[in-house]
């Protein structure tokens, strides 16, 4: 019955309780917004959706809070680097809210394209400069943090912990850190709080310590612990975030408000091309937008979906296409019940067992997403379904009253918490000018072969579904009434 | 060739100069985030959209920024009511920042319906807290505002100019104005610029008089000259707004930075129901999604631009559907036109006139915008066009070339400017379903008849357009291939 989660700082599976007994409270990493958002922010994205989504329907009210980062995002952990949106303001030469306006706007289209639920609601970074100063002071009077010429450093040897989630030990937590050749730093650990703005710098605020803006990691401290309390159930994010990102929230949170920062820490695998991570920076990245023309938002989901968030997922055409195909036997299950519910079948001689396996299946499924949101064995389990299922129908031995329950499994696993089901559309978006002009072509020829009342009937019946065909000089015309 | 404008603050037309030869600058107030945008929103910043498209068209590098009022909009003008977005979230049981989200989206989602560009960039109240505070400081230290128990207000005596936008002489400024039971005001006219919350209050920042939030003028103030300069080109709004948020905002921008503030002030008349102001405090409002569920966008646009931006539009609903009429006769000259360039016709008799008239045209519809925008005049340029241009297609007397060149035109203003011509689409997003219940029992009639050649032929012609037609023991059933 309980919801265990693979805590990361813990390096186990553990039973996930809410402070709050039925409240939750999750903060996940948002998107840095100046480029268009891929199949690894969908990986993301997509299993936090599932993981609320599974909470909710397990009867927890959750506030889901997402970042958008829109300042202070540096090319460069070293904290030398240039500002990544302003960077590509420089480079688009606009001003850099226009690039955070139009990739923002993106990765909100493509998520709901994706079927992936708005968090409660997202907060900006540059909503919560006045915030994030205020944090920054009060780590320096506590003696965590030091300024040098405009910038402020947290002082990592100030918080003994630091490196308890990503289990880096001192030596590790200097790989991966560039040598910068002019660094003001004590210690080449220490991190940005505050960064001078150079000039020329856009986007800057007044502070304490002259104009400049946040450094990255001070803005998921603030704004998590704002409106989710001083320690908070859940935090999400990518894998590649664990360190530094992650560690250095907790070293500020943590010293800030002298409570532990969060319960659950959750981290989702990357997507791979080839075995190497898919990113940005890497180049070899396909974008949502550009997946979305050829693949349904259902198809991505389960090509999601059928690994394990905590395993890496490589990215080939084929591997998408392949969970498309277990898709419309899904699909298809769906038109078969529901026709039998619109014919009202009235017994079926499969009844008892069906009902019975509706069951079975129904815990089966939710037990799956409440062993650490194994979503690869509820969807096996939602496809031996389909297949037993298809069984009965071959048979003709299901009435319209277990069909709907059925359906009603399936609809609440596939569609409301995994998001895999294809909508039923009432409305089929075809381009109907080649039945038309079939039409046209028909009534000539009944013309023609001097069948005057089959031409006439066309004409009257194509009026009467609201089309009209009009013979001109040019040619015969139609167009909707 | 000079564009006019009919500048509200001089009360006459006048030759619009850009303060930066080819640069505009324009700041057009934007929603209030707590409610669904109705018609009157629709003609406010269609109107803006009509004229930054026309000073693009025209040539000019436009900047035009737009707020995203989420914070310190009080229901009461008085200064004493309650946060619009936070007494909408109370309603709803929701963080202010959910209502916030809900309906930024909805705003953002209906305007791209209307076809309306979104500005270079939206700025928000919340992310401009800091510059606020820093705003009103300044103004306490220049001696035109004052600070009681944690508001500070602005003392509208230290601003002689106050008025001059609406003309209101001081007697009438106390118009409206609520007699406030405690109020600590020197003087009923002076206006808040930070408000001290309430126990409870929720959206509320650290200042140097306490915890509070800035009031509504304040805002627009600091973000139109932040992005914009201490002179702006054009400052956009309803006219509802000229009194008192845009004499706020003069007093509060020129007190600060000792510049005029705008240059150009340009303000939109309203939506009237039955002669009464369409607004979402009166409820008597239709939302823009309602309206998109009816009526086609251009529709929208058009019933929005057949009358002057400055005079008053009267809604009904036969309006909408009379400006949607006009609409079709447009569209089906694009239609022809495209026969036309697809046959390539090569000679027409009426080529010289047509290519004259072509540019009659343009220079007429060109000239009407640049008089103050007029777009019932450059519509109705437009449709006398199109009936002329008709007369020549019925003479069969325009060539391919000559019908690309009217074609050009009909878009450049009907399209790209005015947006008030429908897409050409090849895909009509009809429902096949009564054309193939059609088609079927069609069938079955040829078949009762024993005309079997001629049920076949649609059987077979189906196929051939991609749909499969079977018969079952439960009837015909279709399906694509």
């Amino acid at each position: 019955m309980a919801i265990t989660l693979y805590n990361s700082i813990n390096r186990q599976k553990e039973e996930f309780v809410p402070i709050e007994p039925g409240h939750v409270g999750i903060y996940v990493c948002g998107p840095t917004v100046y480029g268009p958002p891929h199949l690894g922010h969908a990986k993301s994205y997509i299993t936090f959706d599932v993981l609320v989504k599974h909470l909710r329907h397990s009867g927890l009210t959750v506030r889901y809070v997402q970042n958008i980062t829109d300042v202070g995002h540096l090319t460069d952990d070293a904290d030398s680097g240039e500002d990544k949106i302003q960077r590509q303001a420089r480079i688009d030469h606009v001003h850099p809210w226009e690039i955070v306006d139009k990739w923002t706007r993106q990765y909100m289209n493509d998520m709901e394209k994706l079927r992936i639920a708005h968090p409660n609601f997202y907060v900006r970074a540059s909503q919560h400069i006045g915030e994030q100063i205020e944090a920054v002071q009060k780590l320096v009077e506590k003696g965590h943090a030091y300024e040098v010429n405009g910038n402020v450093y947290y002082e990592v040897e100030s918080f003994p912990e630091y490196g308890k989630l990503s289990g880096r030990r001192l030596e590790e937590q200097k790989e991966g850190v560039r040598v910068e050749s002019r660094s003001d730093k004590k210690n080449p650990r220490d991190f940005a709080l505050w960064k001078k703005a150079e000039p020329g710098h856009i986007l800057k605020w007044n502070s304490p310590w002259g104009e400049g803006y946040p450094g990255w990691h001070i803005e998921c401290s603030v704004m998590a612990t704002k409106y989710l309390g001083n320690t908070i159930d859940i935090h999400g994010g990518g894998l590649e975030n664990k360190f530094p990102h992650h560690e250095c929230e907790i070293a500020q949170s943590e010293a800030l408000n002298d409570a532990p920062f969060c319960r659950y820490w959750v981290h989702n695998n990357m997507v791979t091309v080839d075995g190497i991570k898919m990113g940005k920076s890497l180049g070899n990245f396909r974008t949502c937008e550009d997946l979305l023309t050829s693949h349904s938002p259902e198809a991505i989901r389960a090509f999601v979906l059928t690994t394990h968030y905590r395993s890496p997922s490589n990215y080939t055409e084929e591997a998408i296409s392949a969970a498309a195909s277990g898709l419309s036997r899904l699909s298809q299950l769906q038109t078969a019940l529901l026709e039998i519910i619109e014919k009202n079948v009235s017994a079926g001689t499969a009844d008892n067992e069906a009902e019975k396996l509706c069951g079975e299946v129904d815990a089966k499924i939710r037990e799956r997403l409440d062993d650490d949101i194994d979503t690869p064995g509820a969807i096996a389990t939602l496809y031996s379904f389909v297949t037993e299922v298809n069984r009965f129908i071959s048979a003709s031995a299901l009435s319209a009253r277990v069909a709907a329950a059925i359906l009603t499994v399936v609809k609440e696993w596939g569609s409301e918490v995994l998001g895999i089901l294809p909508a039923v559309s009432n409305k089929t978006d075809v381009d109907i000018a080649p039945i038309m002009q079939m039409l046209i072509e028909l009534r000539q020829e009944m013309k023609d072969a001097k069948k005057y009342d089959v031409a006439d009937a066309i004409r009257n019946r194509l009026k009467d579904a609201g089309i009209l065909i009009e013979d001109t000089r040019d040619g015969v015309r139609w167009k909707r009434i």
